[in-house]
């Protein structure tokens, strides 16, 4: 069995505009010192496979595949196990 | 200026719908070795500020106030720079 951790981001040249409202609402309750949000998604898979050179390739075509939208995402992942 | 990377995952005993709606893609799309798949938020956040202590303190209490809902959802953060 083998953990996949996968980490999926917005491109740093594209706006976030769920990071800008969770800010705006910091911003109002008092957290004034926070200067910017950035929200992705985290993901773990366990995988029942013991091969992890395959794992690792078939990780990555889910990403590009499904788990993220490569247009404005950027994805990486860890295994473990 | 100190970078907090918050993790926020659904607690373990609480059923992921986003998770088994996800696997079943990947499932249909032909990956079947993935047992389960849990889905998480992570955010990334810039904070004016230097003292890592107060920075500390300041990010758990917008963790218990905004970022998560603690009843249902566990979270984790690290603090860097």
């Amino acid at each position: 069995m083998i953990k996949a951790t996968v980490y999926v981001t917005i491109k740093q040249s594209v706006l976030d505009p769920q990071g800008v409202a969770v800010q705006g609402a910091l911003h109002s309750m008092g957290f004034e010192e926070v200067q910017s949000v950035r929200i992705g998604k985290y993901m773990e898979l366990q995988l029942d496979t013991s091969d992890r050179n395959e794992a690792e390739a078939r990780v990555k075509d889910m990403c590009e595949k499904l788990l993220a939208n490569t247009v404005v995402e950027d994805y990486r992942f860890e295994l473990e196990g």
